[in-house]
């Protein structure tokens, strides 16, 4: 029996398919020989011998799954122990602790922002604040990327309403980074609070990999709210958002993407406390990855180096950028391949995330393979 | 220096206590002598020496996180090897595991919706099933709690809109079923789609704990569409959607929350994973979770037993409800306590999870308490 969604589906596929976008799950597994500068895990702590230890003997202690949300029965000794160990390590004074990234970004803004606020969101912010933000009704004005005068102008028609500013401190596909302090500037004069996403800065920005947000001497900024992510340079699970204990109260009970969510599971949570500890042992990690990126950069002509770990190359077309992240991965380096609707400006690229899990000659390798093929498909 | 939102903040927080509505997060340790009935940890399965250790042995092999989004590099032979089991248990032609219910819900909702679309939402479903109808941005018409004159008469006016209704299999608070044959053929008459969110069914309901929608035949029907979660019954943490191929393939490329998050990390992946293996070789926990069910509804005077896990006894305030949360603490029992806004129909109740976890003598210990407690505070 057809109903007309199947219809539909079909419709839909018929249409990516004629615009060569098309995209497929690819599984891969636990040791393959390749090169990843694909993933997130900036930093190579998922595969970090004492972060995979610290996520196995959690679940051996705590079992498979917190078991609950976090209000109900699910908050455990884990999941505050690390809040703890966030607020330390980012210089706030409180920290909440969600299941995704995704959920820290949707609970923070639909706990501050309903009808009566106003949302002024960069045009480059990722997927999850563009989804908080509708989710919470308020009215949404998007500025161009990091135009911080437009921001202003926004801010200005809040007319006496509440109003958020939505930021990343390092951005995606990008790779640039937000002007945070003039961004604090323009919260403060307009008593708006700015909440800066640091996904993409944790682990790579700050003396200490403390994030974009510190290094800036911006962390504990009445007008500042951070969130982050656990899986990224952390290689785990989950996400935080910063802020002051007032804020964090407020979002335990009134964030329903927090409240009715089950908690993050003691594994990833103690895999990213684990993490923390790493980090602070070995604040050269992130050092390692910058000078990698500049290395990377020279190779392939970047002029304008990445403020993170990502370095961005526009391809001519989304089937150019198809066939040489093809190329990499046959000479064994699996690159990031990013097409329309997941890149702000429309414009396809490989996206290359750099790493400090790679050891030295495989490293060598991934530069000689990239930089062969990048040529070989823009030249 | 005070922002508005410092005053914001405080006022919000008054409201709560004036209410009696304040709550706060409780961290409790590993091995803590008390009796749970309050998580959803249905079938005792998140402590369950195989999954823990199948939990264990994943992030030995595959490393804390995934490390990137499913379609980046994040899809893991565990992923896959997890929605094929989900395909075979819950007799789907095709899955998609995502990294939390939530995620799950809106993702599938805010695919097949939009503007052009109708929501049909019963008044009880999930926090998750609400924000994800919201940022659908379709119309919704939300009907009265299981009634499917309702639904029908709703759907007539799709007026040739795609048109979808939400609905949950088995509802978390009150525990009540829903009339899920006659909504499947409101759905059918006008070539809708229903999403019935298994949360509180898989484990539960079927003959093996595969789920209300099997049970009633309904399973692979073109007119349903099923969402679960990983993190109760399966006691893990994640989500997964069940379909036809076409609609996983259409979620996989154009579901927002699914396409920009991590993917699930793999501890988690493999303990949903080995738990449907006990659930498959052991399904007479249901069983047992049935059998105790009718055993406390007896003891407590309630007529109307529970459709799956979840006993509800209303209390006459939300104060008296925390007291009786508090009371059988004190004796060794957490049971959950719901208060508004997390009730549908506006009435405070103890929430009491009857799990296959414990032990005979624990549960009778459990059942004992709670009785005594519930006629201190109901009488």
């Amino acid at each position: 029996m057809n109903t007309s969604w199947d219809d539909w589906f079909a419709e839909r596929a018929d249409a990516r398919d004629a615009a060569g976008l098309t995209r497929s799950l690819v599984p891969h597994g636990p040791d393959e020989p390749v090169l990843d500068l694909a993933g997130n895990d900036y930093l190579g702590l998922a595969r970090h011998p004492r972060v995979r230890e610290a996520a196995a003997e959690a679940a051996r202690t705590w079992g498979a799954g917190a078991g609950a949300s976090r209000l109900v029965t699910g908050t455990l000794a884990v999941h505050t122990d690390l809040e703890r160990a966030l607020t330390d390590f980012l210089g706030w004074p409180a920290a909440l602790v969600t299941s995704t990234g995704y959920h820290a970004n949707l609970s923070v803004v639909t706990a501050l922002a309903d009808r009566s606020a106003l949302v002024v969101s960069d045009a480059h912010i990722h997927a999850s604040l563009i989804d908080a933000a509708r989710l919470s009704r308020a009215e949404i004005v998007v500025v161009p990327h990091n135009d911080v005068d437009a921001v202003r102008a926004a801010l200005t028609g809040a007319d006496g309403r509440r109003a958020l500013v939505l930021a990343e401190s390092v951005y995606s596909v990008l790779g640039d980074a937000a002007p945070l302090a003039a961004l604090v500037a323009a919260c403060a004069e307009h008593d708006a609070l700015l909440v800066v996403d640091e996904a993409h800065g944790l682990g790579l920005r700050g003396p200490h990999g403390d994030g974009l947000v510190r290094e800036l001497g911006l962390a504990g900024h009445p007008n500042v709210v951070v969130t982050a992510t656990l899986s990224k340079a952390l290689g785990a699970q989950g996400g935080a958002v910063l802020g002051s204990p007032a804020l964090v109260d407020h979002l335990v009970n009134t964030a329903r993407p927090f409240i009715f969510d089950t908690a993050l599971a003691p594994s990833p949570a103690a895999a990213a406390l684990e993490a923390l500890r790493v980090l602070r042992e070995q604040p050269d990690l992130a050092t390692l990855v910058h000078r990698r990126v500049a290395e990377l950069g020279r190779a392939l002509g970047v002029d304008d180096l990445p403020a993170g770990a990502v370095l961005s190359v526009p391809m001519p077309t989304p089937q150019v950028a198809v066939a040489a992240q093809a190329a990499c991965l046959a000479h064994g380096v699996r690159v990031g391949c990013f097409r329309p609707p997941s890149v702000p400006d429309g414009v396809s690229r490989l996206r290359i995330t750099v790493g400090a899990g790679l050891g030295d000659a495989d490293w060598a390798q991934a530069v000689d393979v990239i930089t062969r093929v990048v040529k070989e498909h823009t030249g």
